[in-house]
């Protein structure tokens, strides 16, 4: 019964986000995969390149703050998923070697006038490297159910 | 010569994507990696939720989209990355087994008053499923060079 539901996202809530230590094979092998720019697989490329040195994806970037986002409480949520993603903001190249960290605050919580199970969470994620920096800022939806459907649903 | 700059990306221009067939094991490696709901993960517990079947993490989808956005013109282009994205929609799941197509087209273009080697291109990519569906739904900016910034660095 612990988990997360509609309710416990109250406006202004925040949820701080566990360390994710950015690897360097990790940010190659995502870039071969999805983003083969030559600033996401090589070091020379990234330095010749407005990036500065070699940078994540920013795709990948994202996956990262997923990861840190289910760490942090989605795993622990009754999550069903999302829909959409209002912006994604890269400020910073995130490099390997980075330690990123960061928070997501709750902006709203509703339920769904269609669905009077599920409510509607927005929140705002911002990751920060290790010095501070803001390296992304994201605004999504998360879909979780109210108490009443997750209590409903526990004792079905 | 052939790399696209800021003024092949008029507006209304629509390039194709190339097809990409989406596998099992890589919607699983993903998730593993960068979103373990269970959804994503499994195919019991994608039937249980409402995703209907085994899905493919909204961020795996970016991916995707982006690798067929590399292969289709990206990387003939005279890319300089980007900094951030609209919104994404995320229409129907992606599963294993699905073809996904698409297309991007050029909404907007124009040159960095802040620095005037940098084209702003603004693309609206959307990704089909087999179905002709509407998976995936994304604004995006391009940063790239100016035909007369591409042509001083070939000559330099």
């Amino acid at each position: 019964m612990s988990k997360y539901v509609l309710e416990d996202f109250t406006e202004g809530r925040v949820f701080d986000l566990a360390p994710y230590e950015v690897d360097r094979q990790e940010v190659i092998a995502f870039a071969e995969a999805y983003d083969p720019q030559p600033f996401h697989l090589d070091e020379e490329a990234g330095k010749a390149s407005m990036l500065g040195g070699l940078s994540a994806s920013g795709w990948h970037v994202c996956g990262m703050m997923m990861r840190m986002i289910c760490d942090a409480y989605l795993l622990d949520s009754t999550s069903q998923g999302t829909g959409s993603v209002d912006f994604v903001d890269w400020k910073v190249p995130v490099r390997p070697g980075d330690t990123l960290t960061g928070s997501s605050t709750v902006l709203s919580a509703r339920v769904s006038s269609k669905k009077p199970f599920l409510g509607l969470v927005n929140l705002r994620t911002e990751v920060r490297n290790q010095r501070g920096e803001t390296a992304a800022v994201c605004e999504h939806l998360l879909l979780c159910l109210t108490r009443q459907a997750r209590d409903e649903e526990v004792m079905a």
